[in-house]
C-alpha cells in the first residue's frame, strides 16, 4: 500500500511508522518535517499534498495540539485552540482526501484516552478527542467509494511518560507496539466507524 | 431550587421545564424569548444574565445549533458552525457560571444520540455531541466547590418526530416526559461527569 503518515515526527507517529514502513511505502509528512510538509490549518497546504503525492491507498494523522490547564483557568479561546488544531485540521485532512484516497482505502486519525479516563488539566484534550469519536462514528456511514474511516484512541505512550507521566496520575503508559498495531489493524484491516483504544 | 434554563423554547428546553418548573423557581432564557435574553457566544452577555439573576442553584442549557449535511457536502466552515454553536456556547455558560451557581449546584447541557447512533447527515451533530460528552466527563473532576456538570443526550424527542423524523430512519422517538426526567436527575440527584442518553 501507499500510505500518507500525517505527524511521523511525534511519539505516535512514530509508532504508527514503525508498525508499517517495513511492509508499506510510507510517505511522511509534517509541519516542519517528513518526506512532505503540510499546515493540516490550511485546506490550500492540504490539496498540494495531496497533488504533490498523487492517488493513495491509506492516509494516517497522528498531528494535533491542544491546551492543559485547570478548567478554572480555561477560556474559550483555549478550549476553540484544540477544536482548531486538532479537529478540524483532522477533518480537513478527510474532507480534502475524499477523491485522492483509492477506492476502499481508509483514513485513521489520532484522538487520546483523556476523554474516556479523565485527568485534571485536561479537558481541552478530552473536548477534542470527543468530538473526533463522534466524527468517525458519524462520517463512516456517510463516505463515498467505500472509504472507510477510523480514530485511533491511545493512552499514555511508554516513550512519553517521562515528559507527561505527573499529569497522568495512575495511568499505566501503553506500549508504543501496540499502538503501532492499532493503526496496522485500521489501515490493513476491514473496520470503519471506530475508536480503537490501546489502553 | 433557583434554576436558569437556557434554551426553554425549544422542545427540549420545554421538556426540562415542563418536569422542572412545578417544584422549583425556573428563570427561562433564550436568545430573543424567554424571562430573560442571552447571546450564548458572547461572554459578555452571559456574564449580563447572572449578574441580573444572581445566586443560582442550576443552570441547565438545551440549546444548540450544527449545520446538516452529507459528508460530501461539507465544509471546514459547517463544521466550526456546530463547534461554536453548541459546544463552545455551552461550554461558556459554565466558564462565566463558575462563581455564581452555589457550592454544591449543577450544570447540566444537553448533546444528543447522534454519536452514538449517528444518521446520514448528522456529522455536525455527532461531532458537537461527542465534544461534550468530553468536556462534561473531564470537566466534572476538575470543578471548585463541588459543583456538578453533566449532559443530557436525548434520542429524537416525539414532539420533533413530525418535523425531523425523515432524517432518522429507523429511530424510535423518545417521549419528552422522559427526556424531562433525565434534567431532573441531573439538577435533583447527585451524579455528576455523566451523559445521561435517553434512547
Amino acid at each position: 500500500m501507499k500510505i500518507i503518515l500525517v505527524g511521523a515526527s511525534g511519539d505516535v507517529g512514530r509508532a504508527a511508522y514503525a508498525e508499517l514502513a517495513s511492509r508499506h511505502d510510507v510517505v511522511s509528512a509534517g509541519r516542519s518535517s517528513g518526506d512532505i510538509q503540510v499546515d493540516l490549518t490550511s485546506g490550500d497546504s492540504i490539496e498540494a499534498m495531496y497533488r504533490q503525492i498523487g492517488p493513495v491507498d491509506a492516509v494516517i494523522s497522528a498531528a494535533g495540539e491542544v491546551e492543559f490547564g485547570r478548567v478554572s483557568d480555561m477560556t474559550t479561546d483555549k478550549f476553540r485552540f484544540g477544536l482548531e488544531n486538532k479537529v478540524l485540521t483532522q477533518i480537513n485532512l478527510v474532507l480534502f482526501g475524499l477523491e485522492t484516497v483509492r477506492e476502499g482505502g481508509s483514513f485513521t486519525l489520532t484522538s487520546g484516552i483523556l476523554d474516556r479516563d479523565p485527568v485534571r488539566m485536561g479537558t481541552g484534550a478530552a473536548i477534542a478527542n470527543g468530538a473526533l469519536g463522534g466524527f468517525v462514528t458519524s462520517a463512516a456511514i456517510d463516505l463515498p467509494r467505500n472509504l472507510r474511516l477510523n480514530a485511533v484512541s491511545p493512552g499514555l505512550l511508554d516513550v512519553s511518560a517521562d515528559q507527561y507521566g505527573a499529569w497522568f496520575p495512575g495511568h499505566d503508559p501503553v506500549s508504543s507496539k501496540r499502538v503501532g498495531l492499532a493503526y496496522a489493524k485500521c489501515v490493513e484491516g476491514g473496520i470503519t466507524g471506530k475508536v480503537v483504544a490501546v489502553d
